[in-house]
């Protein structure tokens, strides 16, 4: 029996143990972004931090950031010249509201046809613990094929704002000759994917201030620019009639997508019908001159996550707000540079707001887009995993998320992020009843450690192991 | 001594009773709009009830309705044929939100500087209180030289609801000569003020749906139609470049102001500066042919009153919300009517929204404008009052604010109503720290008792009295 062989066996056995140990996970409302939840974002990192060493690792440590703290770990391989794999991933979640649409609690997770439901059950606890689990398997079996080590975060919600400066100051502890990254998800239930592009996001907060203080709309009317109208006016004017995005500049880093990756994104199994069917929306929107699924890899876009101003409750209140607010964020593609964008966006507000109101605009979240070789070995060992558990083709795309970390550890430390994970399109992340297939995680974890096993024969034919 | 002269002088000896009643009134937070208020309100009723009852009205009752009660009472005059004068005032107040900015709080009356802070001291329970004093007054000091009706309603807010089916199920209670209706304020603490017309009223609240719940903004953005985004364009669209409402037909029956009226709205003594001083905007808006003070009376106007959808807490949250919201009100002018706005605005509607989104209109509120000849007598005689006791002529304009009572009057009984106040303009009424500028109310006083002997004169100049 070879090691692989052992722990895919040891996997098979532990099934239920292992599922107890993905919803104590998925149990702590580590929501990065809210100030009230510190305390258990805190939490979850000890929490991993426990197990990675009941797991087997030779060194798990919560290590402090200016922020959340990550959670790092590592598993010696049994050779010294084994390849080093770094695994990313991220425990803080999405805040839960609005608390009402849930139908059962959404840090209580609950099983219900075949789909764990709770926040974060799905983005990305179920990808954590599948590769978590996947390694203790491994390394209960034998000796590690390749050295793994971890990589934690608490603040990917958030635009992972400490992480950058965390990988600077202790380089040698992250360093690996690739990444996996299983925060991206499956087209299909049966169809595995691996994707290697990611937008990049730029995330602002708009204020649009008029009058000192609200006003009676029956005094003042008609004399002052409403700033929840001013508001919506600079708004609008952020994208054409054809859905083209007015920032000015905007596309001048955009590459084009070439002929050769057309034809790789038209083979992409996903339909307008597919996305109109997921979102329930009356029609799709959007470039006319790109697909769906150009659209949602290859294409920046520029977003309105939040809008508010005046009187929101209910009936009737006649009031001019003296100040209108709104969440606006773009998703970035190769070029496209964070930085950049503000300018752009601070050029468009410049240029067309109006003289009877001021503006402030505050970035709240930025990373750059990544893109990177879909051939490279850790890709192809990746994929032959994938086709051995699901007895399907892979899917190679881009995705439309933004995970900052696959730019910052090529930029950093040069390492190349092979990603993919075991989410399914409609697990409603970022929405209320949110949710996992469970079957699709427990074939990722068996694909996992298919992974570190193929991609150490990869690399060193030689080797033993297998 | 003149029964007026004798009325003068109690209002002079009781002026601190008098203050403290106001203060009682406006202790009472009688929020109309908010469920959570409506005891209050009720609270509010039975207190001026009470108090009329005790200032020597014959009969005085809290009249239910589908909605927040009226009160209603009568003072006979002591001549049979005397003239009958009907007080109208409202009661409730606008919620006090937002809160933090309040430097006292809103329900507990507070004197500060020569005013009295609280919500509702100005709009209207000063107001409502002047009137009540200045005729408890009169009726102590001999028989009252008109009969005084005062309907005092509970939702004039919220847009009124049940006024006009209140009024229509008991004519006889409310028939009078004219109604005087000291809702409206004057121009500075120097001039006192006559309104011969008031903009009508129709508001709305737009719900915008897209997908049906919050989707990843990474995972679907640039493929629907984002409902903030939609919401931004259809807002953006109601106002061309110029301040004009695009709504087809909006301006179809609004009235051209004549020479004449052009005039005498140029006497009114409020400037451009006036109006960027009193609200701190960094430049004026609005439809360039008009002057501010045309364009806050004689103008009708649409307002975003409130706008919400998304994330709106801390950070960044990357969702497309399912639904964006807007509350939107236009003020009108003669002789447009809210029905036919109603309808102006969902032509709009269907003319102008995506294929991507949903749209659903609910109607919150709605008030018919209202004109009339500003050379009554009752107007001469209300205007010799004011000159009498500011030592000032009264300016004659329109206002911009919307009181349906006064349209229904008309339309209902047949009742002309002659309007006049003593808020100021920087009562920050509808505000966060609204007040009312305390010797302004007692000169109000002194004015109501100086009309109701003026006005019995004016209209059977041989009856005794004065």
């Amino acid at each position: 029996m070879t090691p692989l062989d052992r722990a895919l066996e040891l996997i098979a056995s532990r099934s239920a143990h292992f599922f107890e140990e993905w919803k104590e996970l998925v149990a702590i409302p580590s929501i990065s972004t809210d100030p009230a939840h510190a305390t258990d974002v805190e939490r979850a990192a000890g929490w991993l931090a426990d197990r990675l060493a009941s797991y087997g690792a030779a060194r798990s440590e919560v290590v402090p950031t200016s922020g959340h703290p990550l959670v790092w770990a590592e598993f010696p391989a049994g050779e010294a010249d084994a390849p080093t794999l770094l695994v990313y991933g991220h425990y803080d979640v999405q805040p839960a509201d609005p608390l009402e649409l849930w139908e059962s609690d959404p840090f209580v997770p609950t099983e219900r046809d075949g789909r764990l439901y709770a926040r974060g059950a799905s983005d990305m606890k179920a990808q954590v613990m599948a590769t978590m689990l996947a390694v203790r398997a491994a390394a209960e079996a034998g000796a590690l094929p390749v050295t793994v080590r971890f990589l934690l975060e608490g603040e990917e919600e958030i635009g992972s704002p400490s992480l950058a400066r965390a990988i600077e100051a202790q380089p040698g502890r992250f360093q690996a000759d690739v990444c996996l990254n299983p925060d991206t998800g499956m087209i299909d239930p049966r169809t595995p994917s691996i994707r290697y592009g990611l937008r990049g996001l730029a995330y602002f907060e708009l204020t649009v201030t008029g009058p000192e203080r609200d006003l009676h709309s029956g005094s003042f009317g008609g004399t002052v620019h409403n700033p929840a109208q001013a508001l919506a006016e600079l708004v609008a004017g952020m994208h054409d009639a054809s859905g083209r995005i007015t920032l000015p500049g905007f596309y001048d880093r955009v590459r084009t997508i070439d002929t050769a990756e057309r034809e790789r994104l038209a083979r992409v199994p996903v339909t307008d019908e597919d996305i109109r069917a997921l979102t329930g929306v009356p029609s799709l929107w959007g470039e006319p001159d790109f697909t769906v699924v150009e659209r949602i890899g290859a294409r920046p876009t520029l977003e309105i996550n939040g809008i508010w101003g005046g009187y929101t409750g209910p009936g009737a209140k006649t009031v001019i707000p003296a100040q209108a607010h709104a969440k606006i964020s773009t998703r970035l593609v190769p070029d496209q540079r964070p930085a950049e964008v503000r300018g752009q966006l601070e050029a468009y507000l410049t240029a067309h707001a109006s003289h009877g109101i001021r503006w402030r605009l505050t970035e709240l979240a930025g990373g750059d887009p990544f893109i990177c070789d879909p051939d490279s070995p850790a890709h192809r060992a990746l994929g032959a995993a994938l086709r051995e558990v699901w007895g399907a083709e892979p899917v190679l795309a881009r995705i439309g998320g933004s995970v900052p970390v696959a730019a910052d550890l090529e930029r950093l430390l040069g390492i190349p992020s092979v990603l993919t994970g075991f989410a399914l399109p409609d697990d409603q992340i970022h929405s209320p009843n949110e949710s996992q297939h469970i079957a699709s995680w427990y074939r990722g974890i068996e694909a996992v450690v298919r992974f570190l096993y193929g991609y150490a024969q990869a690399v060193r034919p030689g080797s033993g192991g297998t």
